[in-house]
């Protein structure tokens, strides 16, 4: 048996920058030995959003933002570099290391299209080559269950009366991280709160719970176990209803509360069609909650509501936290501008079907009678352009400018920036593209760019 | 701005507890206070394997092996507890919570199929009912991505030469656990690798890294940043050849080797049509490996071979760690039997779609010349059934009774077990459905019970 296997607390903030790609450190140790060591700029974006998305909820910077303030080799990582070849001189950097560069980016709950930098680190390349995994890694797994969430709260929103959405996913989710992050992302998104215990305490949102199959089925019958459960849990109590028969379950969950004086604060139903079940249910329990799990997502609230079904919440799960019509973003970190002769030049790579915009950037969103009409794309300080400045600093000279907001300010801009997107864009399948113009400072310097360096290459 | 946001070295075995949804404590409290405290056990199975799966490669016990081992309710989560109102009696018995009961696995690279318990967990329904969201979590994204791995080793076993694979995903995975995961289930699934430095320390797999386009970027030229890093790495160098023009690059890189008397370890081709570069790569660089990354996964690897693409290594990436084309695994960890009047007694549920087989089960697999026949689900300790048993004690009153594999020797039984599978069962698309029976004493009682039920609830 192995000695030591560490797994769910492992990446202390001492291990955290062993989360990155070998390549990274290779070329570090390089840049180190060749006394390569030239400022440059790395920029997070997608080059497309994922299948039937017209927007990303950008998610995620916190987590950036904690990792660039701790970031510290440790004793164990040194050492496992130590014995993967790595020399003593480097391994000295790497402990001495801190961030002290420059960062912009989108706010969290701000939307994002292709090409838009979510994220612009501006830093010795020794640094900035350091942090691509992670930053790709983080903001790419919270950015697109956010933006999974906010579908779901845009059809509550549109479809529905604004009911609560609660993330239910956390045993689907791909890993313990994922299960944390999707929490938070679902409430960046719009939800109100979360299963997950662990993530009501790391990121004090609120938690909800009702009771499992296990629970109905370790009594000898369904009304021994909702008595014994309202027994202890009063008007508190949300009991679930479908372990043998839904309507049969309503009604002994109403004599149970009846004859025990409380009223059920909900019932929760899983399985069945759950459009019809709710109706009936309604009927047999008129006063009481009832709360959706089981197969949720955002094309089933839609046609929850327009086939009449009631519903006071819903608990989305797995199509939440995999974001399974959708579940990959592939977001990229790309070098687009370099020090060249102590400037800052533009860079950026021709490979096919990969070509970059390069240059620090602007990006610009311009608005009419409070809805977004277009995106510019532009150099950074590029004047003469419209639109509200999106990108914001966030470390100047490693350290940080800008206040942390709360999960709920972030929420609250996520929702109004929903509002203010045509909902056009907010389809759930083939949306519009969302207009990104190229400003013409930016398309100039891209092709100059470009052209040189197929003559040069040629 | 918020004064504390933990995450990444947050779960501490002390904080594990609460990764688990509240509906398990609110039961936990009411099992407490009900004073029902029956053993029960509970199996963790899926009813249907995803779409174009003809089986699961099993993986990820040992994280439940260390989680069950470690349990514990720290300080803080005890404090977190007690402010969402959980009382105090509860609580001391949270703190003094360490797991009692027994548990049956099918050991990692084993495979399995619908219906069949993964994970059988028999204890006090106090403590079995905790464990729910976990289980399900870690051996369900690390038995998804180890199905998906051994299908891409599948691939280059049956239509290559055997080749080297390697995690590339980390940056595209669901955060920072589904990173380390990934690459561990990666191995499992018969990968020789990650790029994920973290989970080279932490589970001691081999590393694997090139370089990056910001490398060749950050240069002058193309040709400068090959000088660069082979005046650092020498013999040891792989270079990145497609930033400007991949066959370009290939020359490129055979002057620079030839100029510095070096032979390349290997060049990576990143972008374009990689099948027919990798002919044309080869032509100009006749004895250096190629290294092929973007967009691989098991259907590419098979038409690049169909193709006469040449490659010595494949690098997938997104594919890989998000099982982009099969993203879910709905696992459940359902009770199969509670104890009535001091023994376990069988117990289902009856929800529409959502029925379990109950009781504590034996999986076999019969097998006729060295290949997989069919599966038999059967009653624990049910006699006159032919077949290898496949469930193996893990714990026996709550102390550990096997020896933890190592990951090699779970890669061994995993490509042993592929090989064993006859072909049908292992094609990408829409495979045959491998034959799970139901045993007659398994069938009888699922029967009776449900009968039963029926009758009572009506």
């Amino acid at each position: 048996m192995p000695d030591r296997q560490p797994t769910f607390g492992y990446l202390t903030p001492e291990r955290l920058p062993l989360f990155t790609d070998l390549y990274e450190l290779t070329m570090m140790r390089g840049f180190d030995e060749a006394g390569h060591e030239p400022t440059a700029t790395f920029q997070l974006f997608v080059r497309d959003l994922p299948p039937d998305r017209g927007y990303l909820v950008v998610a995620g910077l916190e987590q950036v933002v904690h990792y660039l303030e701790s970031l510290s080799f440790g004793e164990e990582a040194v050492s496992y570099l130590a014995q993967q070849g790595f020399p003593e001189d480097f391994l000295d950097r790497l402990a001495d290391l801190s961030f002290s560069g420059e960062v912009r980016a989108l706010p969290e709950g701000e939307l994002a299209f292709p090409n838009e930098p979510l994220v612009e680190v501006t830093a010795p390349i020794f640094e900035g080559q350091l942090f691509e995994t992670l930053v790709i890694n983080q903001v790419g797994v919270q950015s697109l269950l956010a933006t999974k969430a906010a579908r779901m709260w845009d059809a509550v929103e549109r479809f529905g009366d604004g009911q609560a959405l609660v993330d239910f996913g956390s045993r689907r989710a791909h890993g313990t991280d994922a299960g944390l992050k999707a929490a938070r992302a679902a409430y960046v998104g719009g939800f109100d709160g979360t299963s997950n215990v662990a993530a009501g305490e790391a990121f004090d949102v609120p938690i909800y719970g009702t009771m499992a199959h296990s629970w109905v089925q370790s009594f000898p019958s369904e009304r021994a176990s909702f008595e014994a459960f309202v027994d202890v849990y009063g008007d508190d109590s949300v009991l679930l209803i479908d372990t043998y028969d839904t309507v049969d379950g309503a009604r002994i969950a109403r004599e149970v509360a009846e004859s025990a004086g409380v009223s059920l604060a909900g019932v929760r139903l899983d399985s069945g069609d759950l459009t019809a079940l709710s109706k009936t249910v309604r009927e047999v329990l008129p006063e009481t909650d009832l709360f959706i799990s089981s197969g949720v997502d955002e094309f089933f609230i839609r046609e929850f509501f327009e086939d009449g079904g009631i519903g006071q919440g819903f608990g989305p799960g797995t199509a939440l936290v995999t974001s399974t019509d959708a579940p990959k973003l592939e977001g990229v970190y790309k070098l687009v501008a370099v020090e060249r002769e102590g400037e800052l030049a533009p860079s950026m790579k021709l490979s096919a079907g990969k070509v970059t915009y390069p240059e620090q950037k602007d990006v610009r969103r311009v608005s009419a009678d409070g809805q977004f009409v277009r995106d510019v794309l532009a150099e950074r300080g590029e004047e003469g352009l419209d639109g509200e400045q999106l990108l914001e600093p966030v470390f100047e000279d490693g350290e940080r400018v800008a206040a942390l907001p709360s999960l709920d300010e972030i929420r609250e801009r996520t929702r109004r920036n929903l509002r203010s997107l045509p909902t056009e864009h907010r389809r759930f399948r083939s949306p519009t593209s969302y207009p990104v113009e190229v400003s013409p400072g930016l398309s100039e310097t891209t092709d100059r760019l470009a052209a040189s360096l197929r003559e040069r290459e040629s």
